[in-house]
């Protein structure tokens, strides 16, 4: 059995780790740290474990587990690794943003097992994508894998509440958010660097510009994009270029029919789209904001780390409705 | 591996079945049958299914599968037994409201693991309880067993749009049920006669009234009733009675913090929470009405006839949110 | 033109006044205080204002108007009023619990126009009832006014986001809010004691208990109310009873189908349903929680306070969906 | 006062003028005809009408009235005036896409208040423009009129699912809709035709192109749009373009925060917000599609042709939550 310890364990990322391995049947759940929570049941804050567990949150930390799964808020990753040593054989995965670019001294290495496979495998430390960089880079990583990549890139997505954290706010209060509609950091989105470093990567001349507008909408779970870009194939060889590069990747699925957000709800399905217009190759990308976007590719990266069949405690039921 | 076949296969308990069924590691899908979808994927009605199956819905049955699941309408399953026959060995687990109640010839085995265990085990036939049944039996099953229902129970519940059926209808269009709230059959729920047959099982003096309202709630999966009726003694010993009770069944928990719908939204689980208030004793019960309320409890039915683990291939994640 | 003052300007039943005052023809708004929003825009807060009026909330109170109302929290209206006096002519209307009870000293008239017109007519202060009061006496008046309460009342309501206040909470919390739901306060509603006054002041010998589980729904506007009582008379006497009853009440309507929520949303109507179960009566109530629950029924109580039409500057369109 | 009929009175839009209609004070409205409704109350269609009017639909046309509303399917308004005859005084406003083209034979102004106020003034017939072309002209009408749309225009939005008319449908259906979200009709979406028309009367030499997505939100009401262009001035330059092109316009309002969706809901305003990044200028606009995008602006149009104030009946309450 694999001993994990979870780091942070009260916020949205943790309790969806903890709600995949639990099930998981390779993992031992070795500690779920959360200072501010210490000595309470895991289920009180994550309520909806009531009966599949009555374990608590631990105040300490097991430095020789196997694995650690870093869920804390962007910044305090490095301050938390700075202040504690684990076992050398101890793997880090981190959900944050503090190791995600390539930076002097930075050894982790970047965890989409779409992009990077192989060097996950053998990695010791493992920065977990963005949420949105994970819908975008897997909408476009075919076309940079291929130099293929020649023009702007016009990109609107849509996330839900739990994107936003679970610190109570104003537009993720209920009389906002139901049923409205706006937003936010247009063109400036944090990601932005992230993805463009995952398409240099794979197509070194790539100069266009990405131009995206992130949005708030009134659901929980999810994120939705679309984009376009000038693409000179038709759309059935777009297809083939998507299909034949995911082939061997089971959770991005290239749909022949349009798509909706729902069918990737509480999965950890990446569902694609393509359509050509004139010119212009229009990619729709959905995911779970949580689950490929976050803990559920964490958990696939885990598994890429052991050894262990890729889709293994992944296999999850959707919800749908 | 367990041969299954499904009948009705497009509609909603279908879906939720095959979700569940496709990860159960006990279970071969042999055939789902639906004469509207015939050679069709699932995946285009089910459409959360891409990337998990290619199998398409067939017009043929198997008739030697080793257990057959009757996802149709109320009133159809009776049909279809009489135009279909299928082996000796094959078990039938019916979902509609045909064989639920007790009449001559039935030789249907009322299946609420939580009432008949033993019975189930050894079954031919299995009818599957409804939605809002299971919800109130549970809620009721420890007083009953104990004589302990003293007076009429005043029931409030409130369903989500699953639980009307796929076909389109006025109070299932968005713009109807956003953010609304409504009654229908108030009194005269056609759940009550499963409800008062179960009661009486088990308390055989049970004369009093379940006094019931059911609500059209706006969301799309989940039950959450209350219900309250006299009771002599104390809280704790209510919360004794129902944890004993309940003790070797692992899906029905009680609380005891207050509980809420999404607790059990996308599980198998039913939460029960308890509280006196002068001489009356208020439970509430919360399930999913997809899963323990029909798909789960049904997969939950084919383990035990199967000598399985009762909880195999229902550890589901919970949404949560 | 009536010169009004709102007090405890930021909240949710202030915004709803103002939204209704700024349209009503025979009212100038003369000051909207909030101590801790003085200076900004109104807009700033109620962020639907944009284009409707560029006036800031102050700091300062004119003593001298025709009309204040306090949208203060519950224990704060007396706490004002000993601070702060106004001239002999200006009328009070408030929105709090403060003044709901008659104890000695408290000088407020209840102000349910349907119990109370000749009383509101010529009143100094009047004490808003609540949201949930309002929906349920508004049910009951009929059947108290003629002593025809003759047992238990069975009460289960449903109220929106909005009437638990803007201050951000775990369950406003979208992401917990959503497609959820659960009860609170189960028989101890703190309205209770002011339908048992309403109740008692019109049947003197009224001792039966009201058993009411108030609920939290996933939407932000309403409550929907159902409930149910002992009643010797035909469904037809009922429906006559209460139309006869509310005849000249404009807001109050008697509908002879069944009734949803989302009839009244946005308006200050109250929608009743009856309909007859053996020998219980069943009375459905519905309303705008912060409409005719909350700042309409002031904007209605302040039409009789001046002596104009009851309806003034209420004939709002609803949303509907 | 102006006697006004209404053809096709049991979909989305006539709701929403009834519901205008009945407290306008200069109206009176002499017919609602529906030929699939004749006889019935208009409350038992549009249900939150109960206690406004007991007025029933019609199946007969007064031929003399001031003015008609067709709010029929599109395609059906040409067939209905080929079959029916008004009087010469009868003004007609349509809010079909009938009529919105300029073509041979179409005496139809296109009723844009903020386009065409001179001409609509005068006008005899008049075509309501589409919802999504009001959002997105609104948008750009002010760059246009002074020859600065320099480049592509890259436009989103979203709509709710009353954008989707009154027949059931799978994807207004609540389990496919509530917390949902997808594309249709990229970029050939017919409202195109009528924005490139609008664009092309002000800015004769436009030939760039407009690449539109339009997309399905899990909501009822409400179109938010956001599109992106080429703009050599500074935000306060754009803000300043804006603001003096709106200053006659009561409705359309530069806000200079950023807005969300619901601050529009249930009025007739278009709310308008400007950002600059680099070169390229972002316009977000916001209305709601069935008032501003449909019958708010069709009561607008008929405020100016009859001489009134063009926000007569038009101060609606916000619902905002």
């Amino acid at each position: 059995m694999i001993e994990v310890g979870i780091i942070g364990g009260a916020g949205y990322t943790a309790g969806e780790l903890i709600r995949i391995l639990l099930h998981h049947d390779k993992v031992h759940l070795n500690f779920v740290c959360s200072t501010s929570n210490a000595g309470n049941p895991l289920a009180h804050v994550h309520q909806d474990l009531i009966g599949d567990t009555r374990r608590c949150f631990s105040n300490e930390i097991s430095t020789d587990v196997d694995v650690v799964f870093l869920c804390l808020g962007h910044g305090q990753s490095k301050d938390f690794l700075k202040e504690n040593t684990f076992s050398e054989h101890t793997k880090i995965i981190d959900l944050s943003n503090d190791f995600r670019l390539a930076t002097e001294g930075n050894s982790f290495v970047y965890g989409l097992p779409e992009l990077n496979k192989e060097k996950i495998n053998s990695a010791q430390s493992l920065a977990n994508p963005g949420c949105f960089a994970t819908a975008i880079e897997l909408a476009l990583l075919p076309l940079a894998a291929t130099n293929k990549l020649m023009g702007d890139v016009h990109i609107n997505a849509v996330t839900g509440a739990t994107g936003a954290g679970t610190a109570l706010s104003e537009t993720t209060d209920f009389t906002w958010r139901e049923a409205n509609f706006s937003h936010y950091k247009a063109f400036e989105h944090q990601h932005l660097a992230e993805v463009n470093a995952t398409l240099n990567s794979l197509q070194k001349n790539f100069k266009n510009e990405l131009l995206f507008i992130p949005n708030r909408g009134g659901f929980s779970r999810g994120i939705f994009a679309t984009m376009y870009t000038s693409f000179y194939g038709s759309e059935e060889e777009a297809v083939d270029l998507y299909s034949t590069y995911y082939e061997t990747h089971p959770f991005t699925v290239v749909s022949e029919k349009a798509i909706h957000l729902k069918q990737v709800v509480n999965t950890n399905k990446c569902l694609l789209h393509l359509k050509k217009y004139k010119d212009k190759l229009l990619i729709t990308s959905a995911i779970d904001n949580l689950l490929k976007g976050a803990s559920g590719q964490a958990v696939q990266n885990m598994n890429l780390l052991f050894g262990l069949e890729e889709t293994t405690g992944l296999q999850l039921k959707a919800s749908y409705f």
